[in-house]
């Protein structure tokens, strides 16, 4: 029943925003999970910090961002001024290098500003001040007291006795407390007797800009000879790397290039009974040649895949490696480190299954090995191989399947001195884990894509993928397919479902991908009712003559072109849906902030007929006035349209154009 | 580069969820702020505990909720089961005390479940489990080992032995693993080898019932002696209380009843010039006769004051005092302690200000003085010294002024020793700090409810003030008027408007309340133009007579009568709107989760004219086919409809009813 011991003073800035303090900092952003995780963000972009800050009574309020980009010693402040209508106090930071930035936020009561204010009130009601003045002085004395810059504490000073001149008129002394001047030289150096610190320091994973805007190419090497009969090389490959980067793709990513397991060993279509010459799933990594830090032989040297990666740069392409970390029975690792897997009672090593199913050629690692400190430093050691091989990107095998302790130990680390390196999570399993994984480290993420193809299917998933908070740190990769998936909706959609979905793929994330085949329309299924493909590449070569008729080329060259042009389809954060009165018909809105390109995207859904729609265009948002007249330009075909008003009609031929992405310009309307 | 020193033993559970833990806990209800702040809820509740939990792989997982109620030593337990729609796992805590709670939550890997339906699905597909059986064994004797029970270890080891035993064959040692007694009995002694705690232990403030439910009268007992000539007494006050016991109120909340200050005593309707008689503002606390534990000897002496309340708890009704942390100049501390003012340079104590204006009559206190320790528990002692005298509830005036450090040690400090004690917060003041102080302790809130008026206003601000997140903190008390709120609404729509105030108020939210003088249609303002009365109570005596015809008893008595027997309208968490074809008609919902009542409300905002619209029912959400018809009963007027469908038609005449509230028969629904 006594009061606490530890009321503040109030000049203590010890507490923090969570004990006695008498400001109160919350709801700030960038934070996730309470500053749990990282929030991400993209080199050259400006991240707004912002914050509600308030205290009890009346004084006005001065808050700042202290911030250090990486590698600096130093804190560096930025002004958060105060936005009355939101409540809200906000600055923004110029993110100039990749790495990890940290900040937090300070407040402080502007006991000048509050005094002065309520001055200038008085002086214009014609009230006696004569009181205030001294109090006045009395504060540009303290804030005088607390001030390194000789010159300023010494116009303060001056100001505090003239404050207190008697013999100076009432009037005249008014004017100086309320001069400029004087009030700028307080505000640039203030006295904070009650500054206030956010109780956490955040933190902002700054990536490269390809971390959250580009176009992914998949494809096995080892399909590339030209050849039904002979095994790619990297040689092979290397020749394929000029048509991806005209193309207008980023990232060139391969499955896995270590030796293949023979124990085991799946035949052609996954069967259990494989030929002689079957080459294997790349998945089932390691061999008598050796483990994940080994190359194919088959595929050729490690030189020769350094001088693919080196040409794939030299292109502006990125190489992507898969990192899956499982073996196969015949793995060093199985000799060298037999504790590093699950040993059964019977003696034998644990195989992968789900109950009643078998996975023989498949070892899982077990991450809480008593020897796990030597398991997970080999883990990361595999990274650092292939990352003085000059690969910056890797796509992670499963990451649901290890431990997520051990994910955000080895992306930190490698982070840490390698902030460039690019991380794509397949975590296809429930979001929960899905988005954890994202908040542990990984850069990007494989998504639900695949199996979104209904207008309402398409929005709620992207509405809850693009939530402000969940893009804090994750950012959706959308693979147009894969190996593992070939969606029904290609199966029986033929050519126009491929084109449909790729640019639904290519528009609604910054981020997608194609798995090779894709372009050649390529939708045969091993059986009906499967999402797996016949003669998948997973188990045999599969050259393919990618000049064949009916290729998608053109529309993967346009494609890309046009996102590379719009900024508005390089970032996440700004998909919107609006109303289309045909529910074939998706209608949604790509804009940047400053209306500088907006994009009204339009797609039939429907791969096996033409439909049309009347779609409502949000004119509010785009600043047009209810009855406004604008020209729109279709990035596709390159048609001009006259749009009048909200309300706009729209016919959609799969077979000629499945979409319109109208550019909306802005110069034109009326 | 080398891995964590710290990789956790899977046993051990020191780090909590955020260290190295495989077991994710996350998104936790209910939780404020991070734990920062406990949640709300009433006494008799049901209070589910929910969360995200989840690890890497395929394990299943089990997990529980430990708890304590007040004065608990021991920590309880209760199952956590899994909802794999929601992917969510929750528990329901029973709340069957007043007081503070506590709660976190464990989870851990269910070995034996895990295994137990992996050999199910084995066994069903014919496949060897010998090795399995083995592994099944390892898993039932680590269970016993762990188990305190003997008979339950000795069944353990029994069942583990036969499982080993080759002898007895696979079959037959496959029906003793698949058991369900031995499943039953793994379930109650399970070895929680990987328990994760979640990393912190969060608060409920369990509060007594109408705290959270509950019809407020404002009255000052000086001007209850029915002559305009003499003061009234608390005598006089406690012989209103049978009326106000009658009209269904559960509370009386009484304006300060301190001795008034002299100085600078305001006058009539907020002159400055007062008369010699004049009363003065209860809210200039403290005169010659002591402070803010003294009675106003014009009202009577402090066993009279004892002795209303005595009178009032016999009605069944709560008295709430005034609490306001403010002084006249003559109160006592002025002179025993002008260190707890703040002194201005030429010796004066400041008195309040909103410059240009001055309240020369008010003293704010300096919280952060030297002696602040001295200031706060004197401020504690005030609220000790009444709670003595039999108050239990407490209206506390502008807490936005004073430091929010001091809200949260004094209201702590209080529920520690007397957790049935009420805080209303009277916090007129921007969102932010109104719900903040609500996460700081106060039980209840004062709201906006005065200024929407509208459709729009009053949808909006009831969605924005009953979201989810909000609701765990906050309990908004709609007072339909105030002595400082005269809404121009009441001013000009007479009659009509204050009964479809009334009913807004009272089934918006199960707390409303009206100051005296509402049921008497009072609407007249100092000017046009002002919210404040003419002849305002806060500055002169204001005798009334409650008999007068055209009152609202009738309306009053009818309306707490229906909120007493409508468990709807007893709780805040289940209000939703719902489609109106007009404007003026607001349709609101509020219904029982389990259906056991539901209540659709329609009321004409219009004071002014009959109006007609057609409603949308939610039929789905009353469980009600797209085409049925059921019959509804208007709990204000008993008549009975038979609707049909979702829209319906309705027509509401502001001079007869200016509402329905429609009861849904379910019973009779087809």
């Amino acid at each position: 029943m006594s009061a606490p011991t530890r009321t503040p003073r109030r000049a203590s800035r010890a507490a923090g925003s969570r004990a006695l303090a008498p400001i109160v900092i919350e709801r700030v952003r960038p934070e996730v999970d309470g500053g749990r995780f990282p929030a991400k963000r993209v080199v050259g972009e400006s991240c707004v910090v912002s914050a509600d800050i308030f205290k009890d009574g009346h004084d006005q309020l001065a808050a700042r961002v202290r911030y250090r980009g990486p590698g600096e010693g130093e804190w560096s402040y930025v002004a958060m001024p105060y936005d009355p209508d939101a409540d809200r106090w906000a600055g923004a930071l110029s993110l100039d290098r990749i790495g990890e930035w940290r900040f937090t936020i300070e407040a402080w009561t502007d006991v000048f500003g509050t005094w002065r204010s309520g001055l200038e009130k008085k002086v214009a009601a014609g009230q006696d001040i004569s009181v205030e003045l001294l109090e006045g002085a009395a504060i540009l004395e303290r804030t005088a007291t607390g001030c390194k810059d000789r010159a300023a504490r010494a116009s303060l000073t001056t100001a505090a006795q003239a404050l207190r001149d008697e013999n100076v008129p009432a009037a005249e002394r008014a004017r100086i407390a309320l001069d400029a001047t004087l009030h700028a030289l307080v505000t640039g150096h203030p006295s904070r007797g009650d500054l206030t610190e956010y109780a956490r320091q955040l933190l902002i994973t700054v990536d490269r800009e390809r971390a959250a805007f580009a176009a992914w190419y998949e494809m096995f090497p080892r399909s590339q000879s030209g050849d039904p009969k002979r095994h790619g090389t990297f040689a092979d490959a290397e020749r394929q790397l000029p048509r991806i980067a005209q193309l207008g793709f980023d990232v060139v990513y391969l499955p896995p290039i270590h030796p293949i397991g023979k124990t085991f060993r799946k035949g052609k279509n996954n069967t259990l009974e494989p030929l002689r010459d079957d080459v294997g799933s790349p998945w089932a990594i390691g061999g008598e040649e050796g483990g994940h830090t080994a190359v194919h032989p088959q595929l050729g040297t490690l030189a020769d895949f350094e001088h693919f990666v080196k040409r794939a740069n030299e292109l502006g392409l990125d190489v992507a490696l898969d990192y899956a970390l499982q073996t196969s029975p015949d793995h060093p690792w199985v000799r060298e480190h037999p504790d590093w897997f699950r040993i059964r009672p019977d003696g034998t090593i644990q195989y992968a299954e789900n109950p009643p199913k078998k996975y023989q050629d498949i070892y899982p690692l077990n991450f809480w090995t008593e020897d796990r400190e030597a398991l997970w430093n080999a883990c990361l050691e595999i990274f650092r191989f292939w990352m003085a091989r000059g690969v910056r990107t890797f796509r992670v095998d499963n990451p649901h399947t290890k431990p997520f302790a051990f994910w955000e130990w080895v992306i930190a680390d490698i982070r840490k001195t390698d902030p460039d390196v690019v991380f794509l999570s397949e975590a296809f399993t429930r979001p929960k884990r899905l988005l954890y994984l994202a908040k542990l480290g990984f850069t990007q993420s494989y998504t639900y894509f695949t199996w979104k193809n209904t207008t309402w299917e398409i929005r709620d998933w992207m509405r809850e993928f693009s939530a402000p908070d969940v893009l804090e740190y994750y950012r959706g990769n959308l693979f147009a397919n894969t190996p593992d998936i070939l969606h029904e909706y290609l199966q029986r959609g033929g050519r126009p479902a491929f084109r449909i979905r790729l640019i639904l793929a290519a528009t609604l994330s910054p981020l997608y991908g194609i798995y090779s085949g894709f372009e050649l329309g390529e939708n045969v299924p091993v059986r009906a009712g499967s999402e797996e493909y016949l003669h998948s590449e997973k188990y045999e070569l599969r050259p393919r003559d990618f000049t064949k008729a009916g290729n998608l080329d053109a529309d993967l060259r346009r494609i890309n072109r046009i996102r590379r042009e719009n900024p508005a389809l390089q970032r996440a954060d700004n998909l919107t849906f609006h109303t289309s009165e045909n529910d074939q018909v998706l209608f949604y809105r790509k804009s940047m902030p400053d209306r500088s390109n907006d994009l009204l995207i339009i797609v039939n859904l429907d791969p096996t007929r033409a439909h049309d729609s009347m779609v409502h265009v949000p004119l509010d948002a785009l600043g047009l006035p209810a009855n406004a007249t604008y020209p729109v330009t279709d990035l596709l075909t390159g048609s001009q349209f006259t749009w009048r008003g909200a309300r706009n009609y729209v016919r959609l031929d799969p077979v000629i154009e499945p979409a319109h992405i109208l550019r909306v310009d802005r110069g034109g309307a009326a």
